[in-house]
């Protein structure tokens, strides 16, 4: 009914006249120019009596964000092209174009994870904003042109604390977006299909890790041959990453959310999560203290574990336990509202474990069933009630993805040819991984669903970044390496899966 | 299918069991519980080479308000109240708990409105947090357990940064809330529709203006001789706001918001919107500069009317002439995206004029209709896709509404006296404005429904707090109006709404 209709929708929207074309990009063009220009619009309106109300510049923000993410995937469509990718490029391009721009609302979106940890720090430490900036850039030898110098007009402006509760508005509904759509994505499954594919998983997530991690290990050595072996084990690091949820969404858009090959991504993206928690911590180990601590490291792979094993073993009764209780509270949105509280509270018991949030709602989903409701209960599925949550936030998280990519990046030459390599074995890497599973299944699929690094990998560049193991050049690097795979992915995974379909 | 069906849930409910009671409450205290403890969990929680996602905190809070409202909506059934009073009350319940506790989180959201203006101010001025927060208070003899040193201690704490993030993702969502429900009742009625009880809402807006004011006035000078005209004027013009949310949801909650009483009710808010703002900018205008600028008055009043004008003469043309491009954009979605789209950006159109976001939204939803999309649309109607999105959200914003009733307020016996006044000229002005209307509709029921100031009637007094106007017992009178009329109005609406179902 809703987003998971964009295949038959193709076919209906060639009827669509070149007219329509001219108006949805003079309208899409309109609403971009008053996104850009909304801070004056803020600034002259409302009458001084009137109420000024702040949530207004967030919700037309959120109107720009919508209406983009809907273009995207228009425009994608058309072409034939996956609809995420249609949001990632959008943002992409409206990302990009605004921050040429030196637009303060764009700057301050593309430099989201900066601009919450400077924030963060003002108010940890207690002192002024400016302070802090000058205390953690070096603002000295700024160029006027820079990101930072951008970061800190965009931070100082008269319009700064609206634009500032844009970012934030921006940053709580995309998150909110990812947990929804793995949530939405785990329904689709149970923890016995998972079970049935557990092993097959396993064997992707540990190949998928490993040889990744070991190619990225030796171009790091080749490129760099005067880093440290640290260094070369971070980059390795970065690449053993899996975002699922570009994958997870493609399968979604093409309804092939059934298909057993994307059990097995799942699955293995579940492990995945585990085991670049472990490589992560083994590779900040080395770095702070030039050897690994095996009892934190023991620690945060037993947590870990111990939380997806609590669940897939407990969960469903628990569960099935608590259905009564919401039915006493509000049976008429028992299928809405107890479905949306699991979601939520695994997700932070997740992150609490030390995985990642998306992995808690993946595994809500997982465990909830609408047979626990029984035939009476109003309401016709859970999937149903909880969709248009999803198609209204998964687009914004794929949009402000898409404009969290600098292009600049691409700019530095002396990096285009570590980023290319990189790429290079991150494919292949992720790709031979597919291979790991028995034949009946296509390991293609499986190895191109792997693929994309997505945030996760940025997570991992930064982390890096912060602790001062990857240079500039080599942070660029390794943020192309995960542009590209991102962007590969969706490409390569939609042709195989047309191509299976038709043979 | 969803939060509509509490009528006939309520039937269906009393089958389950004292056992679910005991469940449900000991599951409510958990909860509770967890929620306040919380703080220290996510203190210690997350292995330190782990996600430690700052959304995590922001999705537990976020399962504890919706808990919260299910139990809340659960009980008030249960005892056969409105839907909407047991989320208010449980807000009221849970809230004074934790503040009573000193839990910097409850703190930080009964008082959201000061903490908003303290970073506000912060930001603007560069100055750092504590040093802005003594500027804004009197630290100098600050009693340890004011709600101000509250306040202070919750936003200097170690946990601080989470806390102001919690508190900022329930301003988003309770507003994100409240524009979804006014434009989901907004959905329900035609421009065509109002326009025919539009005399009779605008003769009750009037009356309703008029009466409360004078009346407001008169107790005013009678409890506070002392006081200047202006004080008197600033009193009565509080009681002059209507919050229509109370009332709307109401109708909602009982299916009867096709009722010509509900019509009635809601273009007389929208009226008062306008009427109440020009109240506001006089009074405004009296404390500032002794006298009433005509041509500010003008200006303010033009706007307001120019945009209602426009929005209901061209409104529904614009709209529908932008369908084909949102059915260009994406057909799959337009059911949902193209009205959320409309709904955001006539609420900050409505902001820019002046009005409150909510008259932009209500707005909206009276100009689009299903017949719009074309039979040949996916997707079943409007309502149905927008539904879910309402009934997650908008029991955010009554929940939070009841966490900022600080009952600490009904301890001032000096202001009681003048509170019970205001409140019983509060009531009996609006319930006068309802006979107002022709015989042949429930003139009662329309009275009833204007009473609930909401938070409009909290805008206006902590403007007036602002200017300096309401000392702090009037100010607490104030607010206990405000609160009283907002829990008087569904008790007694429900009431009336039962009596003439069945008569």
């Amino acid at each position: 009914m809703f987003w998971q209709d964009h295949e038959s929708a193709v076919n209906e929207s060639s009827k669509s006249s070149s007219k329509v074309y001219v108006l949805s990009l003079c309208m899409g063009s309109f609403l971009f120019l008053l996104m850009i220009a909304h801070p004056v619009w803020a600034g002259q309106g409302g009458s001084p009596q009137g109420h000024t109300d702040p949530f207004a510049s967030i919700i037309l923000a959120l109107t720009g964000i919508l209406i983009a993410a809907a273009l995207g995937r228009g425009l994608a469509m058309k072409l034939n092209q996956p609809a995420v990718l249609g949001e990632l490029v959008i943002g992409v391009v409206i990302g990009n174009v605004g921050y040429w721009l030196a637009e303060p609302v764009f700057v301050l979106i593309m430099y989201q994870t900066d601009m919450g940890a400077l924030v963060k720090q003002a108010w940890t430490t207690g002192a002024s904003l400016p302070e802090t900036f000058s205390r953690v850039f070096d603002t000295e030898g700024l160029v006027s042109n820079s990101p930072i110098a951008r970061l800190g007009d965009a931070l100082s402006g008269p319009q700064a604390f609206m634009l500032v509760n844009i970012g934030a508005a921006f940053w709580m509904f995309s998150n909110l977006g990812v947990l929804l759509l793995l949530f939405l994505v785990g329904l689709e499954s149970s923890p016995e299909e998972m079970a049935r594919v557990g092993g097959q998983s396993a064997a992707v997530a540990v190949v998928g890790v490993v040889l990744p991690f070991t190619l990225g290990f030796l171009v790091a050595l080749l490129f760099l041959p005067e880093a440290s072996t640290v260094q070369h084990a971070f980059v390795g690091a970065t690449l053993c990453a899996t975002s699922v949820g570009i994958t997870a969404r493609l399968f979604t858009d093409m309804k092939r959310v059934d298909m057993p090959e994307a059990k097995v991504i799942l699955g293995a993206a579940v492990i995945d999560d585990i085991l670049g928690l472990v490589v992560l911590a083994v590779v900040i180990g080395l770095v702070q203290t030039g050897r690994i601590i095996l009892s934190d490291l023991a620690i945060t792979f037993f947590n870990a574990a111990a939380f997806l094993a609590v669940v897939l073993f407990f969960g469903q009764r628990c569960v099935r336990a608590a259905v009564p209780v919401f039915r006493f509270l509000d049976e008429s949105n028992i299928k809405l509202i107890y479905p949306l509280c699991l979601c939520f509270f695994l997700a932070w018991a997740a992150n609490i474990a030390g995985l990642a949030a998306i992995v808690g709602a993946f595994a809500a989903g997982l465990i909830l069933s609408d047979r626990m409701f029984g035939s009476e209960t109003p309401g016709s599925s859970v999937t149903q009630a909880m969709r248009p949550l999803g198609a209204v936030f998964s687009p914004i998280f794929f949009v402000v993805m898409g404009m969290q990519v600098n292009l600049e990046t691409f700019a530095s030459v002396e990096a285009l040819g570590l980023a290319v390599a990189l790429t290079l074995v991150g494919v292949a890497g992720k790709f031979v991984a597919g291979y790991a599973v028995r034949s009946g299944i296509d390991r293609a699929t499986i190895g191109l669903g792997m693929v994309p690094r997505g945030e996760v990998g940025l997570i991992f560049a930064s982390v890096g970044k912060g602790l001062g193991v990857l240079d500039e050049a080599t942070f660029s690097a390794v943020v192309m390496t995960v542009v590209l795979t991102t962007f590969i992915a969706p490409l390569a995974l939609r042709y195989r899966l047309r191509r299976s379909a038709v043979s």
